[in-house]
């Protein structure tokens, strides 16, 4: 187990990589933590829940919603959990988004720390203290921004993923490799899902170094503005499509991504469209669709990243240099 | 108007004293500020609402619950709130405690300001940045710890409170002189609630300097555990009391802040019981209660103050002086 220490604020947090389980022991006392988790990992895992507190929840974004933090709340007075209880998260994004937000708002604030079992959650939802529920259908319309104490890294809950998962993830290391690290681009391109699922040293390194290129963006930029932006590269369009057609969040933005960087193509001076579409090809991501414009536009424009009449987009300067540029709304009608 | 501002660890909350609510134009967008208030205070001031965009809730304790929030957040989603939004709790600690707690958790956090309409939310309740609901029989049992931009007091506005209302303001200000404030003490003993009704000025000095006192105990200690305890002066048995019996928060914390300076006069040099009992109940506040030990000892003892067997208790060591000690569960059984 390899401990690095973050500081975030007045935050610190502790990220255990390449470790176990097990060592949840050593983070958090069994007598006053509780795991949440959904059916499919405790069902997965279930002998490693033994022995602890477990609160598990019914899977998918469909159950990030107040009912179920009611619920949860219901469960942690049952349990008697006081202030120096810890809530561990064991999941995917949408267990530790509710850990997260549960943590932060119980008893105004309880411990929290999250142990991810989903190739996004490791690289992405579970960084950078970014929490909350989807209100109807709009996501993370509430939360808060809170740091859990810690994250611990077990490689081995990754056995019983399902495939598109793999592919979820991947579409987010890819948008890390593209805005900010061309050298992780060029492995990825000489490797595939399959290797880095039969390589488990290769994973657990490509995972780490994932979770630390997300650790500096947000420490650059905590409460989002600049630096932060860049991690929603291939997100303004992928959200767009993702509410309204039948994809899944790494299909959308793979979309998106291959999208924003044609049009970084017209708009710097990027030349490297054509790799990044190969890239999230090799991962099993399709990188065109076919969407009306007419129902895409609207949600755009709607967008939390608009100013004026203008859409902030992410774009590619060069393979590990993003940028954000506003697009006049007249303009992307024509891109589109 | 009279402005000063304060820093909460990054936070930094205007206080506008001796303002009017005209002037609350001067600090938040008319067309981007929805003010959350209750019916009684919409009733009492309706006029002033004209021009603002509103959300009038029911009022009292027993709204102060997650179905409100619920349809508050159904209410900003309708008027298209975004990230720019402020909201703007005008009310007593009801709505102060809801709208900072929606405003902690809508968009992961949008600005938000308070213009307390009681003598409490005035002189305690808005200050500090704890916010939150109740759940079932559990008060305050999630929320947050986040400070508003401003507060911004109007005197005006107490023209509508109700007789009761000023007794339950009256019980904290008595309160904050008694652990803090000999010379504050010695005034209110002189004054009395229909004095400071009369005097404008005097009011208004009053409530500034409770409103003062109570941020810079906070400001030793923002997140809890050494000086802002002592603001639990008569709450420990209060909490237990107002829960079980039909007292008001005022009436009850007034027995508890008796009983607690008789329990000081054995446990420490404090000579003054006599003195504050006096004075509560020249503000019409009750100071004995009868009262089934068997059903408060068990409450007491679940108490968030409880460790070990002993529960924290604030006591006094001289009027304007208090100190917080552990009190071991079985002779605060003979005490009762
Ligand atoms: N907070 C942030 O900064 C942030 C960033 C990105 C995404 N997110 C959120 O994360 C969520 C998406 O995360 P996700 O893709 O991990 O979703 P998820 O938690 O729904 O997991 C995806 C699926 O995999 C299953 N699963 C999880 N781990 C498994 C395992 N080890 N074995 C078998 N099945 C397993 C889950 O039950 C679920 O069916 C979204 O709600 C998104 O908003 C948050
Ligand atoms: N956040 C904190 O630090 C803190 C501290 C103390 C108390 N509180 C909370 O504050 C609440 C109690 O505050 P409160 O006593 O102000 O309660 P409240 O908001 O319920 O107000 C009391 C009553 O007075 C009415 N009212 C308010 N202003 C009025 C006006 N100007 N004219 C006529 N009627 C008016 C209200 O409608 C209500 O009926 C509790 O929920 C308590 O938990 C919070
Ligand atoms: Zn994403
Ligand atoms: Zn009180």
């Amino acid at each position: 187990m390899i401990k690095k220490t973050f500081r975030f604020g007045t935050a610190i947090v502790d990220y255990y990589f390449a470790g176990s389980f097990a060592q949840l022991k050593e983070l958090a006392d069994v007598m006053t933590t509780v795991l949440l988790t959904d059916e499919h990992v405790f069902a997965a895992h279930e002998r490693r829940f033994k022995g602890w507190n477990s609160i598990v929840l019914k899977p998918g974004e469909a159950y990030k919603i107040q009912a179920t933090v009611d619920s949860v709340i219901g469960r942690l007075v049952e349990l008697g959990a006081d202030r120096k209880w810890t809530i561990v998260g064991v999941g995917g994004g949408v267990i530790t988004d509710l850990a997260g937000y549960i943590a932060a708002i119980y008893l105004r604030g309880i411990r929290c720390g999250f142990v991810p079992t989903t190739l996004l959650a490791l690289v992405d939802a579970s960084i950078g203290g970014k929490n909350g529920i989807d209100v109807g259908p709009y996501k993370n319309m509430v939360g808060t921004i809170r740091q859990p104490a810690f994250l611990l890294h077990d490689m081995t809950l990754l056995q019983s993923l399902p495939e598109a998962e793999w592919r979820n993830g991947f579409a987010e290391i890819i948008k890390h490799a593209a805005i900010r690290d061309a050298k992780m681009f060029r492995e990825l391109e000489v490797g595939s899902v399959d290797s880095y699922r039969k390589k488990k040293a290769a994973l657990a390194d490509l995972v780490q170094r994932n979770a630390l290129l997300k650790t500096k963006v947000v420490l650059a930029d905590e409460f989002e503005g600049g630096e932060r932006r860049l991690l929603n590269f291939g997100h303004t369009l992928g959200h767009a499509l993702e509410n309204q057609y039948e994809l899944s969040h790494g299909e959308a933005i793979s979309i998106g991504m291959a999208f924003a960087a044609k049009l970084s193509q017209q708009r710097t001076a990027f030349r490297s469209a054509a790799r990044l579409v190969g890239l999230l090809d090799r991962y099993g991501l399709p990188t065109l669709a076919t969407y009306n414009k007419d129902k895409v536009l609207p949600v755009l424009s709607r967008d939390k990243k608009k100013e004026g009449a203008s859409v902030h987009f992410v774009l590619l300067e060069r393979i590990g240099k993003a940028l954000v540029e506003p697009i006049p709304l007249n303009e992307l009608s024509d891109l589109l």
